[in-house]
């Protein structure tokens, strides 16, 4: 399987990986399942997941994309020329870009529980051959890991050279640096935090809650049906203010009218601003894309993560990485503000690890990770080549 | 009537008014109706309202309370000795407090479209005898304010001493100073803005949207059956999180988990944090208060407000505002951030008008006015007492 695996992907003169292929792999059994932090084992987990780059003789140049929230594995790149758009970190990811995929063969899979090829809520239970639903095993920040992790191997990469993600994708990096301190090197987390703060386990728990409520949703047991479109939709149109700033928001939307001069003085004119266009736009879209199970396992493991769990404190659960960090945060991310890198950052000094630290300046709130690439890729670009010049 | 109006509340020894009583009176006529922005007209609005204090000889001492989006008439004082809870602003008004009803007349009265006595969207159309539902007419600030003129008219009341809100109420404050510019000597406008921005409308619209999309909902006429409980909790849940500061709420639950000491590991359990289990408890508690057809139609008008509608600025608009202004914000409002309430005092400083501005120090957030009375105390009280020197 190696050298399917490993094959160069095709490149474009655009900076662009060119065309890209999700591949889908088995992992774990019987004999070697996976124990979740929950208690519960599983015998048999698909991964799909995309590669970029080509890996070098000795296996050190392998870089762990970690996707956010509701990301997946096609982080770059296109599925075929047709396509209106590229991976969600095209920007990126790519030859001459800030994972410079000239130089590091780059892995990014679809997290457990997710519903975009890897085992999920939605899938089928080899066990009783029907869809999980909610019998889908509680899952964890760590357990999306341990499967990273397990495919890491099964890629026949030793160590990585380093692991990168931001939010939900930052947390797993944290854990990852933790939980499997050979397995990497260096250790990027953007926009993200050592555990989610009480303000967002109350937005988790507004999206949930449209989910449970919406009588479409049937105890998650939806497949056959429309399931919960409303309150999934919902779910995400609450998300998504808390991804944006509100300068972001003011400057893009204002008070501007959305398809009309003047006011419409009616209660049945449910958009009638932009920005609540736009908000409704954004939660019908998602719900084309988005199982919600998934959604509510995801933000369940995000509620949970607290990498000082289990420990005395913060530095003592980061004294166990080995990695040097980079952590980046924005100035106007409110829902993962400075404030919580910063307290990362503490702890990671007073767990005597590397770590450099710099809040960017970026007017678009928590999304500015997948927006404002270029400061990013001039940050990450040379901390990987530090990185990967320290190995020689 | 006005004996009966102007009667002395009761009060009792402990800084109270005392027992106090909802009263009613009709509004309008035919003759006389109530023109509303939207064109339409109302021949008859019933005001729930409450009184505390005396009227003076010559009427000089009155105060009208403007209540926030979900408040009502009773500001103070308790309805029965055996209410558990007093009046919303309770400890903002009574003898000896900041607004003193040992020295002003105190007027408050629930708003046009609310529920809670005031003619809305769930009272009778006299013109049908059915219940208005969504044909109620659809209603601005504006219109809330030509009511409470109207009533501040019938009780015989030439000019207020000040107009008092905080929020909505603000809102209104500030619409009355530059529409009936004559009625009002000073406005105290309280964590409140001279428009909403976008990231206001935006929470407001998934609140609506939550509305809407519950099958309760049957476009608004749901009152012979359960209605959209489940949106309605679901709108005040979001509408919490952005009235509290996210210092607040992590001081308050922080991670703490409700009723266990270990996490369930379930995707049964949606409430398992506090924070969680306390939006939920908001949320249901506001439902057995308040209707979803008057949420709609009150949030409605907030999203439209904007003061500098039909002037060429917002200075402009309040060049025709004669009120000495006082102005404050918290510091940790992020719904009605200081920066909103400063783009307002400037531009009361290009009209030329007489405006005194603070930014207070407190950690709750948006709903800081509603609980941290002492220093709002010293600075209204003060205020007022100048503004009632500055008569004679």
């Amino acid at each position: 399987m190696s050298a399917e695996l490993l094959e160069e992907t095709q490149t474009s003169d655009d900076g662009s990986v060119g065309i890209v292929e999700t591949r889908s792999i088995r992992l774990f059994s019987a004999d070697h399942p996976l124990r979740l932090a929950s208690g519960s084992e599983m015998s048999s987990v698909t991964v799909a997941y995309e590669t970029y780059g080509t890996l070098n003789a000795d296996a050190s140049n392998a870089i762990y994309i970690c996707h956010a929230l509701t990301g997946d594995a096609h982080a770059a790149g296109r599925h075929a020329n047709a396509d209106r758009k590229s991976g969600w970190w095209d920007g990126f990811i790519g030859p001459g870009k800030g994972i410079d995929t000239n130089r590091y063969f780059v892995i990014c899979a679809n997290v457990l529980g997710g519903c975009q090829g890897t085992t999920g809520p939605g899938s089928i239970n080899p066990e009783t051959g029907l869809r999980y639903c909610l019998s889908f095993p509680f899952l964890t920040v760590r357990d999306i890991v341990a499967v990273h992790s397990e495919l890491v191997r099964a890629l026949g990469i030793k160590t990585l050279l380093a692991v990168v993600g931001g939010s939900l994708g930052g947390m797993q990096v944290l854990e990852w640096a933790v939980s499997f301190p050979d397995q990497l090197r260096a250790a990027v987390v953007l926009a993200s935090a050592p555990k989610l703060a009480a303000q967002g386990i109350a937005f988790n728990a507004v999206g949930r809650r449209a989910i449970y409520a919406d009588p479409g949703f049937c105890n998650g047991d939806y497949y056959e049906s429309e399931g919960p479109r409303y309150g999934l939709a919902l779910a995400r149109m609450v998300a998504h203010i808390t991804y944006l700033s509100e300068d972001s928001i003011e400057l893009k939307f204002g008070r501007r009218l959305q398809d009309a001069t003047e006011f419409a003085f009616s209660m049945q004119k449910e958009t009638e601003f932009q920005i609540e266009s736009y908000l409704h736009y954004q939660g019908k879209r998602f719900v084309q894309r988005f199982d919600a199970n998934s959604y509510l396992y995801l933000t369940r493991a995000m509620d949970y993560f607290d990498l000082s769990d289990g420990f005395a404190s913060l530095a003592e659960s980061l004294s166990r990485a080995q990695a040097r960090f980079l952590v980046a945060s924005y100035d106007t991310d409110w829902l993962f503000p400075t404030s919580q890198s910063r307290d990362l950052v503490t702890a990671l000094l007073q767990a005597g690890r590397h770590v450099s630290f710099l809040e960017l300046l970026c007017p678009f709130g928590h999304d500015s990770f997948l927006i404002d690439l270029d400061p990013l890729a001039q940050l990450v670009g040379p901390f990987l080549q530090r990185t990967m010049d320290a190995n020689t």
